[in-house]
This record gives structure tokens, C-alpha cells and sequence, in this order.
């Protein structure tokens, strides 16, 4: 096998408040082989996700930053290459946490897991409706805040990729539901693609008046992926016994300043609510039974994403950027490669 | 039956900002005779309880806010002076919502529930140590933060009537316990009277840096009864899957804007934490159990309480503003009158 060069996106430099393309720096390499037990793999498509401005900054999070002069992490659909690994044919499609270059020597056994594709799904359905934004819908929805059948759900950040797929699990599971977005295209993409019960355009109108008209009994389960005013809003409107599941509050996530937490927070007092806080991370070892579940919702199309894709490893880090000024329209990701000629 | 005059404190106005004794004023009245399932009762002792301050507002909130010119409203121990409701007699002591009055006809079957004395204790314990504070401290433990033996928990307004309790009954469920409170003397009783591990007088100390050497290994449960700068540095300590049991905010009670909400509040998502609000009131149902598990805890000494009495039902609107400015030492209650020679 000739030695293949490889291109990388390595952690430059750390941002202070927004993200910026000069933050990241190209660099060239040799491949290696892989080990016993390890897979070489090409990448395909990288998902761009929220959660990567956290591993730029050093401050303490729940895993430990990228290192300057790192490869900058990031989730990948991948082909096997050549396999050292039990298990793992040439020619698969795996994901998994392989990074913005365009291969990756990676060991099966972790950290982090290495999962086949299933059956009838397209590569990019591995980032994409089975990615970490869908399965951070699914055990959020499952574990945290646990809408019953008729109860009201709503959902900040409603037209992203992890808000839009809580919007129609929690439809399928017979909830009243109602999204926050930006822009009249988003919100008629939920309303009239995806079945939400209603939806409001915090550009042009007045979230919590919206609230309450759309919700007169209240909100059971507030999904939060925003923080600041819409929180607010939510707050204002929670039912008894509301459940907050927060997700993240990507309206703060490049000022350098925290935002100041919600003026009302006093209101999960008065409805005795909670709010709780989690991460996909932590449901490592339930990913199979998830990707269970949602690859037939997806394969019989009752779960529906849409993906905004760059083209190229090099538009990664402009893309980037995009992900957090809302300039971008469904799952953000990268297309390094196509599959080869067998699977294509 | 003579008539009997009856003392009332009503609700003169309602406060801004800082409750005022004008914000009472005092009425005179003829007591009535109990109906069917009524009793009329003596006041013996009146509890002053933060959420008094909610009572006043008319801001929405769990309970209808008590109406100008309406009794206020109060827990009381009170004695039977006459019963026409079956299971109850004529001098036995019984306490209940019975407001900051000489005298009050109740139903028994509610709204609110009238509870008699257990055998054995004091009329002060039926408002104190077993009183809705530390109902509150009971089912918040049980319910809400759930500390496990060996977990730290973090009591805020620590050598308050709830706070000490919650750490009392955290020790017995083998915790480790350090308590915030304000000035040596309150932080002694907690060490040396109470057995708490620790205590941090936020009037001296610097919180976040003495909860950093307190708390090696963060912080499990942390008990909020204040918010504000205290919930913030609790905050930045919070373990992994911590749990925020969310009982009061006393700081901002009396701010006729509300306080600023925690800044570090993305910290409820990084540790994965869960903030739940709660409310002793939705735990009527289970008072008895709560009662006979309280109870003996008294009656053996493993469950202490220290009880400020004012004298007299004319002291009762000063003896409240007291209550929000910490000029008080342990459960803060008016004396009113006492049980009749029988019972004494």
C-alpha cells in the first residue's frame, strides 16, 4: 500500500468569543497502519455540531479541551480502509469520532465507539438523523423530560438538527408540539413539513405573547437549546411540574462574557419544575438500542432531517462559523469524500 | 358561652420592596361558634415563615395571595376550645393554618390540614420541630435531593428552622454536611451543637473558596434556601449529577425587581445537574408518615431546634421583618397565649 498524505484541521489557536477560521490551521501528514485491534479509515462526511465551541476553550467542561496543535475532534462517516480489528471489514461504513482530516487510525475498543452503519441507511443518515443531534433528542426526550401522550412540548432551536428531530419523536409519542425558530422558512418547514402543532419566529414576533396563545395550559416539557430571552419567555410559561431539559444554550456559547442567567428562575420554585441538565455522552452504552429505535423511524420516513452539506475538508472551519450565526438550515456537515466504487 | 373578642392582624396594604409593619393593621371582632365539622380554637403560638413575604404579593404563585383586609395568614399551634367535629375535644392541642389571630373557627376537613399533637411533645414542636419547616427539609431530602451515605451536602441559610434541620437529618443519613450561615454564633451551633461537618460564615469568609476546601470532591446535594451569590458559588462546585434542591431564594424576597438568575447556570449542563423546586404544601398526603417519622427523632434528642419566641400577638409584624433581615436566631414564633390548666 503506497503511503497516503493526509489533511488536517488542527486547533491553532483557542477563540475569544466567536469562533473564527484563523482559530484553526491546515496541516499535512503521512497515514499510518493500524494496530491490532485498530481500523484506517477514510472519512466521507464531518458533522459540525454545537458542542465543538466548548472543546476549543480550556475552560473545564465534561471532557478535556482539544490541545493546540491537535487534531480538532469531530464525528465522521468513514469507510474501513484496512482493518486490524475483529469484526471490521474493508469496504464498511463506519462513524465515529475520527476527526476533521481526512483519514483516521482509530481503536474500535474506545474511547468513544465505532459503529457499522445499518442496513438501507445513507452515509450521511449516520451524522444526520442517526448522529449525536438525534440521539441527544431521543435519550433527552426518554430519560429527561418524559412528555406524556397530550401533554405540551416545546422546543428552542426548533429548526436545528437535534431540536427538529425532539419536535416529531415528541409528535410521535401524541404531545402538543410547538417550536421556536428563525425565520418564517424555518418555521414553515416545522409546521407544514414536519407536523408541529405551531410554530414562532423569534425574529419577528413576540415570543412570550405567542406562548401563551399556543400553549393555554402551560408548558409541560420545555426543550431548551438557547438560553437567554426564550428561556425567559419559557419560564414564564411553565406548567406545574414543567421539566426544563437543557440541552444547551448555544445563544451564549461564543460570548466571552457568561450570559446572565434567567431573571425568572424563581418561577421553577413557584411550579416546583426541574431542570435538568445532560449530555449524550453519558449514553454511550445505550447507543444500540437507540440506533434501534430510530433507524426504522427513519428508514419508513416518519423521521425526517434535512442537511445543509459544505463541500470539501477545507470549508470546515468557515462552516463552522455558519453553525453558530444560524446561517445554515438543517444538520451542518462537511463532504470530504464519496464511498468507494462498491458501495457507492 | 360568653362572646369572646378576637384580635386580627389583617393585611393592610400590600409591600413594595421590604415587608413594613404598615403594611398590617389590627381589628377587633366577635368569635363565632363552631358549625358541623368545625372547631373553635385558642392560638397558643403563631410560626412566622418566609413565605409569608409570597403571601402579601399579589404576583401569581402556588396559593391565592391573602386580600387586603383579610386575616393573614399563619400556621399555628392552637388549644380546642369547643369541638362540634367528630375525633376532636375540647382542650386537646392541635395545630394548622389557623392565622395571626386570638381565636379561628376551622373546618377539619380542610383546606389545610389540622393535626394533633403527638404524645410526648411541646406545643412549641408542633411549629418547630415538627412544624411545615421541617416538613420542608423532610420531604426535599427525601424527594427532591435524595443524598446518598457519604455524599456531601450544602445547606444555605443553615442555622434557619429549615436549614438546620435539613442538615440534621442529612448527618443521620450518614452525609457529610457543611452549613452557610451568618456570623460565628450560628456557624458554632452548627459544629458544635448540631454536629455538621462544617460551616461558612458568609459574613467573614470568602464562600467559594471555603467550599472549595470543604468540599474535595464537590458537591452532591446543595440545599438553596437564599440564591443569589451563595447559589453561585455553590454552583461552580457542584459534583457530577448534582442535585440543587430549590426551597427558597430569601435574598431576593424582599427586591421589588427580581435578583439577576444565576450566571453560571450553564454549570446545571456541564455537570449534568438537576435544579428541582419544591413545595412542602403538595406533600399533605404524606404528613403522617413524615410526622411519625419526625417524631421520635425529638422526643430522642437526635433532632434539635432552637426556637426564637416574641411576646404577644401585637408583636407579630415587627418580629416578621426580622425574619428577612437574619435578626432572629432559629425558628421565629409568637407567643399568644397559653393552654389551659389541664394541658399545661
Amino acid at each position: 500500500m503506497t503511503e497516503l498524505r493526509n489533511t488536517q484541521w488542527v486547533l491553532a489557536s483557542r477563540p475569544e468569543g466567536m469562533v473564527a477560521p484563523s482559530n484553526f490551521e491546515r496541516r499535512e501528514q503521512e497515514v499510518g497502519q493500524p494496530g491490532e485491534g485498530q481500523l484506517l479509515v477514510r472519512n466521507l462526511y464531518l458533522s459540525l455540531d454545537p458542542a465543538m465551541r466548548g472543546w476549543m476553550s480550556d475552560a473545564p467542561s465534561y471532557i478535556p479541551p482539544v490541545q493546540i496543535g491537535e487534531v480538532m475532534r469531530g464525528g465522521c462517516v468513514a469507510e474501513v480502509v484496512s482493518s486490524s480489528a475483529a469484526g471490521f471489514a474493508e469496504g464498511e461504513l463506519v462513524f465515529g469520532m475520527f476527526g476533521w482530516q481526512d483519514y483516521a487510525v482509530v481503536d474500535v475498543a474506545g474511547p468513544g465507539p465505532v459503529s457499522k452503519l445499518p442496513e438501507g441507511l445513507a452515509p450521511i443518515d449516520a451524522l444526520s438523523a442517526l448522529g449525536w443531534t438525534s440521539l441527544t433528542a431521543y435519550f433527552g426526550l426518554e430519560d429527561v423530560g418524559k412528555p406524556e401522550p397530550g401533554e405540551t412540548v416545546v422546543v428552542s432551536g426548533a429548526a436545528g438538527a437535534t431540536g427538529s428531530v425532539v419536535g416529531q419523536l415528541a409528535k410521535l409519542k401524541g404531545c402538543r408540539v410547538i417550536g421556536i425558530a428563525g425565520g418564517p422558512d424555518k418555521c414553515a418547514w416545522l409546521t407544514d413539513d414536519l407536523g408541529f402543532d405551531g410554530a414562532i419566529d423569534y425574529h419577528a414576533e413576540d415570543v412570550s405573547r405567542r406562548l401563551k396563545e399556543l400553549c393555554p395550559d402551560g408548558i409541560h416539557v420545555f426543550w431548551d437549546n438557547v438560553g437567554g430571552e426564550i428561556l425567559e419567555a419559557a419560564l414564564n410559561r411553565l406548567a406545574l411540574h414543567g421539566r426544563v431539559v437543557f440541552c444547551g444554550a448555544i445563544s451564549g456559547y461564543n460570548d466571552s462574557t457568561p450570559p446572565p442567567g434567567p431573571r425568572n428562575y424563581i418561577n421553577v420554585l413557584v411550579r416546583r419544575a426541574r431542570v435538568e441538565g445532560f449530555l449524550v455522552f453519558d449514553y454511550v452504552d445505550q447507543m444500540p438500542q437507540a440506533l434501534a429505535a430510530l433507524a426504522p423511524l427513519v428508514q419508513s420516513g416518519q423521521l425526517r432531517t434535512r442537511e445543509d452539506i459544505r463541500e470539501g475538508l477545507t470549508s470546515a472551519p468557515e462552516a463552522l462559523v455558519d453553525l453558530f450565526t444560524g446561517a445554515h438550515l438543517g444538520k451542518l456537515m462537511v463532504h470530504i469524500s464519496d464511498p468507494s466504487g462498491a458501495l457507492a
